[in-house]
């Protein structure tokens, strides 16, 4: 299997991605490159912990590594206040130091927390990130957000901290439940369909196999979407007011807001940005000029890999208060990403509440 | 009475420092050439805000902010993992959005809470200082260094965070206790012995009428430790290993093990970093060359400051594990800030713990 190596630069230290089937086993060498110091906190989930724990402990440890092991409650309660202060006190009862390294062994929610952690123990040590899951791995693994979600919202406390590295290793999916598999692929889609058209005919010409979960189809599929995330992240680290990384947030104005008005139990975040995507492309074609075939061949990926369409009935009024409320709103208005053209977004921008509402009424919202 | 504005290079920002006597008034015009957008949030504490509130908000009112009131617990309690977690909260309920501004009303410990939750709020918002102590207008209103303490340690949590601006009003300083001006005194005399000779020239001079707290004699002293930090921070922003910012926690190995070795009570900060300036300088003679008219000098100029002197019997074992406790241990090890020269400190070096424990004892503390 080919190795491929995606660098960009990071906001205060090169971050460098390695994709590459098996990696597992080479973490401790990877993390000893890009750390000087001697301690690691290996932070993780009950779960990933009895599936991957041991492999990634033997290999930090044979790099000579000393390392203590952080469990962190499994799901969206860890990203929390309190499990964040207690992985403090867990780095200082390893005696991390600030040359040493926190490894985040998980899904998107143990690199969110262990990342922020890591930002702001002794105001930032570097951490190393291996995402578990789909969407960890092609969206949350590259990045440098980092963050815990309060009670009024996701992600309201956090950090730009780029990890000192990042270990993609696809096979490590293979012990992922189908649903959380197929919400990764929404973002694999959304990336494509907002940046890149040429990635998109491929994931097209790939779909079967792709939704068939084999194993050269998907490190293919993380690999391009790696790379397309790499480009935009560069060109706009710090997702300023108007910057290409605006883009990735394609389908994420009305999927965040599916998310919360459903109280983050009915669908999984990839679902609810495939819904999303969907929306957002209708009111692409509606409001910038979006050629109808182009949205037409978004859906139709999006129903090969068995994504979820349609707003079931959800209400519109919900919907609209949880849009105003999301924190990247600006002065409480609501900005859309949308799609000129298929592989191009553009900036935010304000559409009317009459069309929004127009959209989602016939996207299955209740009145 | 003149103004000064200090700038130096921000992470992010520029940061501009303005000292002037009376400028409180000026604060909401300040504010606004440094935050575009309308919502702050004002954090202080119920003593502060009783004397400097009013004012503060009117100004910021008058500037055409709406101004959201944040009240955090007086002292050190202030910070820890669960008043930022409050702190976030408020923000939250006061719709700080990322265009929005964090007002840091108070002594060090605001600031530190303050700043770390605008560090971390929406992964960074703008905040502004306005230190009411000596001790934080002059060490830690500028350096960008913001964090809570955990069980642990003091600071252990946090980030770099520059202040969009710091204003110093050193008429504010009118109201605080005498033991509290004191106490900043220390700071100012450390960055002057530190970095600075002829600002120590100058202190030796004006001692009389800083012990009487003649408003322009505190006035020219405050100017000249934040012209001499800016300097420092400018030069070496992120307290690099060997770097020249280390110069800054000259007396601090000893004063933080001093003040953790007493559970942060017998003595004040600035207190325990007078002492621990002393046997620096004792320490410097015997390893670095200094001249021992150059350690008389600071002697001299700490006993007219009426700072306290001697280590009045703490076991020197606790201090000695005290000091290897500290987070600017690397791997385990304590180093030492020495000055050479007056107005030259080197870096961090190891001192064999011999010598330290013959200083430590010469000092005044117990076997």
């Amino acid at each position: 299997m080919t190795d491929r190596v995606l660098r960009y630069a990071g906001h205060a230290v090169q971050s460098v991605v390695h994709v590459r089937r098996g990696s597992l086993a080479t973490l401790g060498a990877r993390v000893r490159s890009a750390a000087p110091g001697r301690a690691a906190v290996l932070v993780t989930d009950r779960r990933v912990h009895a599936l991957h724990g041991a492999a990634a402990i033997r290999s930090l440890r044979r790099a000579g590594f000393t390392v203590e092991l952080a469990i962190v409650p499994r799901g969206e309660r860890a990203k929390l206040p309190r499990p964040l202060a207690r992985l403090w006190d867990a780095f200082a009862a390893a005696g991390l130091e600030r040359t040493g390294v926190v490894i985040a062994l998980g899904g998107g929610v143990v690199g969110d927390l262990a990342g922020f952690a890591a930002a702001t123990w002794m105001r930032g040590v570097a951490w190393y990130g291996v995402p578990t899951t789909l969407v960890a791995q092609v969206d949350s693994s590259i990045g440098g957000k980092t963050g815990i979600d309060l009670a009024a919202g996701k992600n309201l406390a956090g950090a730009f901290h780029h990890p000192a590295g990042v270990l993609v290793d696809p096979d490590l999916l293979v012990t992922l439940p189908a649903r959380d598999y197929r919400s990764g692929l929404a973002e694999v889609v959304k990336v494509a369909f907002a940046t890149d058209a040429r990635m998109f005919r491929a994931l097209e010409r790939a779909a079967a196999q792709l939704a068939a979960r084999d194993p050269d189809a998907v490190f293919r599929a993380v690999r391009a979407a790696l790379a397309a995330k790499a480009r935009v992240v560069t060109a706009d680290e710090r997702e300023r007011e108007g910057g290409v990384r605006t883009a990735l947030n394609f389908g994420h104005t009305l999927g965040h807001a599916l998310e919360s008005a459903t109280g983050h139990r009915r669908w999984r975040h990839g679902e609810a940005v495939a819904i999303g995507m969907r929306v957002a492309a209708e009111l692409s074609v509606r409001a910038a000029g979006l050629d109808p075939g182009a949205r037409a061949r978004l859906e139709a990926l999006l129903d090969r890999l068995r994504l979820p369409a349609g707003l079931a009935r959800c209400p519109v009024r919900r919907l609209e208060l949880a849009m105003r409320m999301d924190k990247k709103r600006a002065n409480g208005e609501v900005r859309w990403v949308l799609t000129p053209r298929l592989g191009h977004a553009s900036v935010p921008r304000l559409i009317s509440a009459r069309m929004v509402r127009a959209a989602l009424l016939d996207a299955g919202a209740a009145a």
